[in-house]
């Protein structure tokens, strides 16, 4: 089943071959999570780094051909389409617990906040950006200036929303000023991002007509669902209201909805995380919410999602920074990343009257990066935007700032507001 | 996205087709379910229909380029593949609720029943087989008569355990004779059917090596499972029991050791279904049982459990049974399983003392072939067992078998026995 020889796989070898994968991926990734929690590291750290150890980093450097055997070109598709349907199902979730009240509190600040939040690391990436354009094997070769800094500029400005939301839930911060203040301004800055990164992919379209079908359809694709399709989704929950179940029949319908949703906002152009997100956020709230997270969450997050890390980790070719000037590069790239987004956070929530401790704690919260990062560099590798070593320095980047979160936020605030009594034990 | 062109699909544009083909999958399954229901049909017929209707017998013939465009054959393996591991997430849920108790009780009945259940659809089987052998596009041309004959002895005598097992708990009858007695029946029916299939399968093996492997490999895997491997999980449920809750480290660990041992089954050939089955029974019931079901079973059961039947459905061309002696054949098919499995054990039934009416109701119970003919079947066509046109055949008689099934309890049980007050009302 596992023939090495030059033949191509067949269906049903492949289908084999999937069992496998699947449980060396489960395998890599419950230990070496079992590993980062004793280190006071959420799953999403661990997963990263699982991610890129079953790559060509090192699982192919110790082993080459077992990797190649595990992980054979022909089986890509498979890997591909399941990771991103677990991608697509996660965000509809991310979506789902998305708290939409929040906007209503803190939206000055917050906005502030995530503004800084964007425009600083946006600069700052767009420089960068517009540097690397002259290094060889860092953009695709038809990219222009403008689109080298668009894109940087674009991936530098992410915050790892699921990420900053569960660590605020998992210790009871949700009620302070922390936690209402860094949720909402991660919640501005997600969707923020959304947008951006659609207006960036939509000028890589081969022609305009493709940037405005991107930029028109997703706008128009967030409306008609966040009214009509709110609408629609809130009888649905008040029937469940009603009789405290979903049925196998209406969760079927809204599964089909989530897939469907990918499917449009894949076709025309904005990614399929945007359309399932977007149809999250525009479900309604109580006792649906609670039963759709308890029917999906445990295998979306701990069977799915995990695929993405993996097939993230297939891309990453650590072994293409190969020189010290690389890694220059990628020590400039991650100093503009903290400084940028930290940094930036920092000094708005400091203008905005909030303390030392709490605009620390929210700028180290926001400078995580988390699968956000990863989505957009996966897209920019895959469009031919960004080549090997870059999307290897930016991963650097992504594992390093969502690395550091936990710790940082642990030595800056944790310990303090812990010693007072309005913090719950780290995450486990 | 969706092209046309004679140019190979991408990676990509196939995740992306994959996000339609579920959301088209969806769609038509829960239509179709939704029109079953009001004919009181269980949600496996209609599954079993639309996965027919999708493939080139119905959308085909009516549409057959918008079904090439959905369905192309570059997209077989990622449909081939997510619906194996559906498939074998499934059969660890049947293998969990699995009643081992029952085998105390009725066994002496349940084992009669089961018998003749098992050996008058061989035999019947085995003759059809012998006699079609000879009729051209029926087996595979290097197909020898034994292989024949005991191929469609096998294919003949499955029984859908887990739909009468459904049946019998949604409709209340489990402290009843009857229901006692089917479950117990069927559960040894379909331990003896995987054995049975993992035999045959055996013999079509290159070698007896291979043979050999399959059997002693399936027989000391169920060995290993049952006792070291069920030791040790009765340890993780005593954990749950304790706790309350399932971590998701111990989740994950669960899902890996089903990928795993659905692996290991069908490397060495005697399918993933068997391993991830046996792995469901060894699983502790209680707390740990319950939170595995709440967790898997609606997405196992409503988003991929479909992909199996849809791709059954695409292998099924009810176009080459197409002239009067085909059809014909068809219908001995239909009545010699009819006869051999849902008359034999009505007769054994009748012979160990049960009255009229329950020894009816055990025949038809039994006589629904359901999801496990699907999968011997499939299996069957993929070998190069037998060919489309018998193939095709095979669901036919599997279809309605199934669809037989619940009006005919109706009719010879249930409505007396709910003039009586014994049974609850019909499943929805």
């Amino acid at each position: 089943m596992l023939s090495g020889s030059a033949s191509p796989l067949s269906t049903f070898q492949l289908s084999v071959l999937f069992f496998l994968q699947l449980a060396f991926i489960l395998m890599v990734c419950r230990a070496v999570g079992w590993m980062a929690r004793r280190l006071g590291q959420p799953q999403v750290v661990s997963e990263m780094i699982a991610g890129v150890l079953m790559g060509p980093s090192v699982f192919g450097l110790l082993w080459p051909e077992g990797q190649k055997t595990l992980f054979p070109e022909a089986s890509k598709p498979i890997l591909f389409a399941a990771s991103q349907v677990g991608l697509s199902l996660y965000m509809f979730l991310v979506g789902v617990e998305f708290r939409r009240d929040l906007f209503a509190n803190k939206i000055r600040s917050a906005t502030s906040v995530s503004l800084a939040g964007m425009i600083v690391p946006f600069l700052l990436g767009g420089l960068i950006g517009s540097w690397l354009l002259k290094h060889p094997g860092m953009f695709g070769e038809r990219v222009s200036q403008l689109e080298a800094t668009l894109y940087l500029g674009a991936s530098m400005c992410i915050t790892a929303f699921p990420m900053l939301a569960r660590i605020i839930y998992e210790r009871g911060l949700s009620g302070t000023s922390l936690g209402t203040l860094a949720l909402a301004a991660g919640a501005i800055d997600d969707a923020a991002a959304w947008c951006v990164l659609a207006v960036v992919l939509a000028s890589f379209g081969d022609s305009w007509t493709i940037a405005a079908l991107a930029i028109g359809g997703g706008a128009l694709y967030a409306l008609v669902v966040l009214t009509a399709g709110r609408s629609f989704l809130s009888k649905l929950g008040d029937k469940v209201e009603a009789s405290g179940d979903l049925t196998s029949q209406s969760f079927g319908l809204i599964l089909m909805l989530v897939m469907l949703g990918s499917w449009i906002t894949d076709f025309i152009g904005i990614y399929a995380v945007f359309g399932a997100f977007v149809l999250g956020v525009a479900m309604p709230r109580g006792k649906i919410a609670e039963i759709l997270r308890g029917r999906m969450e445990s295998m979306t997050v701990v069977f799915l999602l995990p695929l993405f890390f993996t097939f993230s980790g297939l891309n990453t070719r650590l072994d293409t920074v190969d020189s010290w000037g690389l890694w220059g590069i990628a020590l400039v790239v991650l100093a503009a990343a903290c400084i940028g987004k930290g940094g930036a956070c920092y000094a708005a929530a400091r203008i905005h009257g909030e303390d030392q401790r709490t605009s620390l704690a929210v700028g180290t919260l926001m400078n995580a990066r988390g699968l956000m990062e990863l989505i957009i560099l996966n897209i920019g590798l895959q469009k031919g935007i960004i080549q090997p070593t870059l999307f290897s320095i930016m991963v650097i980047m992504a594992v390093v700032t969502t690395l550091m979160a936990s710790p940082m936020f642990e030595w800056v605030y944790g310990r303090h507001a812990r010693a007072k009594g309005i913090l719950g034990p780290p995450a486990t």
